[in-house]
């Protein structure tokens, strides 16, 4: 297998986007990442998207993207893995570079999202849980995500104010992303008195409707030092994959996210380094609780600390861990298919030292670790600056 | 790459299965083909599925597959390309063997198609073309292929006759398999007095909406040789993806399947053949017109020729060159994301010699071509009996 780089990165402002069609949001992020790139053709491409066929009555969605940034007829795959379908795409954009298929690919993610209404969002975002045994019921992600926290907060003492201050946090980073949808700083006060969606979460715990897309380009570490300099050189050091059971009531225990620790276990290992050699990392906090669970089940953390370490500011950016420096999937908005891709992108500017003013210093390796629906299957990537 | 092979299949009988879910069909194929594989477990696993969402109310498909068959936390990835999905994954199953990423891979493909009315299963086809600019203008496929039979029609003289005796061959092939959802024959004259659906296409040259899926079983041919040597070795030598334009109107030439041409070229190249050495084929007869148009895409007859080499049986199980020899998706039903998986399963019977009543006269190659759309995608893979 082949060193893979990132070689170029290419994302939009995020938002409500009443303007463009799910075809303009993907054309516009894929552009920007191949002109980053400098690059004027692809050998392949990989799309992530979860339901372009609830949101957006288009399935088809790689050949629409290949047709639509004149690519054709390069090979073009949608992949869908819910809510981690862009990391999935990643993943298989990895393989082929890294297998010797493929020299230069594009890996895009996407996700239109309010050209349908509240309800029928919701219906979509349901179908990716169990639809038989949760979606039937009545049971939506909020509340699947409010029974995990109320099994960790039972477990391990975890409090409201722990959960309160991620979203703190990630709003402060996002505030000084450009690209995020909510680009402004909100205080514990106020995330505490937010709207009651599923108790214990309120409004600001949970990560909102996006319109999104988000495109990288990878080849191989050899060709990228040797006809790709302009940027510092990232590549891909770990990939993992993971299942879990689709359904929430069928796992072992409520309070960890095991797909996560098993495709971290992947990639760690592929990498050949452990939790402590991460220098910061994106998480999939699609609500806030998954942030604390996610950075247990990464290693970042003992299992029950994830929250005790949001509160003391171990993951703000002057902490040990800084994670979610892009305002995560809170802040920065979750176009759902897009959102595995848009960490990667994090990294890579992070690791490039292109992150503007919320720029760590110096970092050299980050991770990222993307989630399907209440944890049926998650991906975990890690990138390093050579 | 290592070259793989194919060491177990799995289907069962099509039709429209009320008393089945999406995922029992799944797992019913699966198991199935990990049964005649006599593998216990999975290193990774690919799904084929155009719109479970839609269809079934149900996306993160893979994990569903991963947890129903008790092979978490493997990893699963669905993938769609519309009516090509399952081509797809069977791509993408070699590429991960081939890569040596995995040995041991399971590739399924599924849709349920008959749980929603048919507006809605319409609705949810016509999304595998252009939504913005044929589906919101009341194009539906029938419409898109009765153009392109137009077309052909109008610059190769190609006959009604030949439309319809691409439907007699298939119904005639498909009465000798147990698998398929309409096993009984047709005459010419019963195709050519059928129901009107788009002129010139009568309802019996249109394949149906159908529930069904299909599994195979990949791994190394190295390893195969060694430990799993119940069945003849059969592998996969070459394999090929292209895109096109999503819409019909943007082609340069509607009486050509250029994504086919393209699909075939590479796998053709990879294989080291052409197609005259091909000895049978299983094409997208998702109407009978495309597989007169597929059949002359692939290089098996001149352009314009394909219509002749149905009317004078060359395509038949006694002819130079058998073309769907299962029924096709004719006959056999067209599940669209099982399709091109269940297009290999038929390769690998042949090959084997366990095709029965159906069964060629000792096959080396055949050739699978899987469609998405009215041809804005096609895989094709290539098979040869070692």
């Amino acid at each position: 297998m082949r060193e893979v780089a990132v070689i170029g990165v290419g994302l939009h402002k995020w938002g409500e986007l009443w303007d463009m069609s799910i075809r303009d949001i993907l054309v516009t992020a894929a552009v920007a990442a191949l002109k980053d790139a400098g690059v004027d053709h692809v050998d392949s491409m990989f799309l992530g998207c979860m339901s372009s066929g609830l949101f957006s009555g288009q399935e088809h969605l790689a050949s629409v993207m290949a047709d639509y940034l004149d690519l054709t007829p390069a090979p073009a795959t949608r992949v869908e893995s819910a809510c981690a379908s862009g990391g999935l795409a990643v993943r298989l954009g990895w393989m082929e570079v890294a297998s010797g298929l493929s020299d230069i690919v594009l890996v895009g993610g996407v996700e239109k999202m309010t050209d349908v209404s509240g309800t029928e969002a919701t219906f979509a975002l349901s179908t990716a849980a169990d639809t038989e045994y949760e979606g039937y019921q009545g049971v939506t992600f909020p509340g699947l995500y409010a029974m995990m926290a109320r099994a960790h907060m039972n477990r391990y003492g975890t409090t409201l104010e722990q959960l309160s201050q991620v979203s703190v946090k990630n709003h402060a980073n996002g505030a000084l992303n450009p690209y995020a949808q909510y680009p402004f700083p909100v205080t514990l006060e106020t995330v505490m008195n937010s709207t009651m969606v599923a108790e214990p979460l309120r409004l600001l715990h949970c990560s909102p409707i996006t319109d999104g897309a988000a495109a990288l380009v990878l080849c191989p570490a050899e060709l990228a030092r040797k006809s790709f300099r302009e940027h510092p050189l990232v590549v891909i050091t770990g990939s993992g994959h993971a299942t879990d059971t689709i359904a929430l009531h069928s796992r072992a225990d409520l309070t960890t996210i095991k797909a996560a620790e098993v495709a971290a276990k992947r990639a760690y290992e592929m990498a050949g380094i452990g939790p402590d050699d991460i220098d910061f990392a994106e998480v999939h906090d699609c609500f806030t609780i998954a942030e604390i669970m996610t950075t247990e089940a990464l290693g970042f953390f003992a299992p029950g600390q994830g929250g005790p370490a949001a509160e003391n500011g171990e993951t703000s950016r002057e902490g040990s861990k800084p994670i979610n420096t892009s305002g995560g999937l809170k802040a920065k908005g979750h176009p759902v298919g897009a959102t595995g891709v848009a960490q990667i992108i994090e990294l890579v500017l992070q690791l490039r030292g292109e992150a503007g003013k919320r720029q760590l210093k110096e970092p050299r390796r980050g991770l990222a670790q993307n989630m399907g629906g209440s944890g049926g299957s998650s991906l975990v990537h890690i990138l390093e600056k050579r």
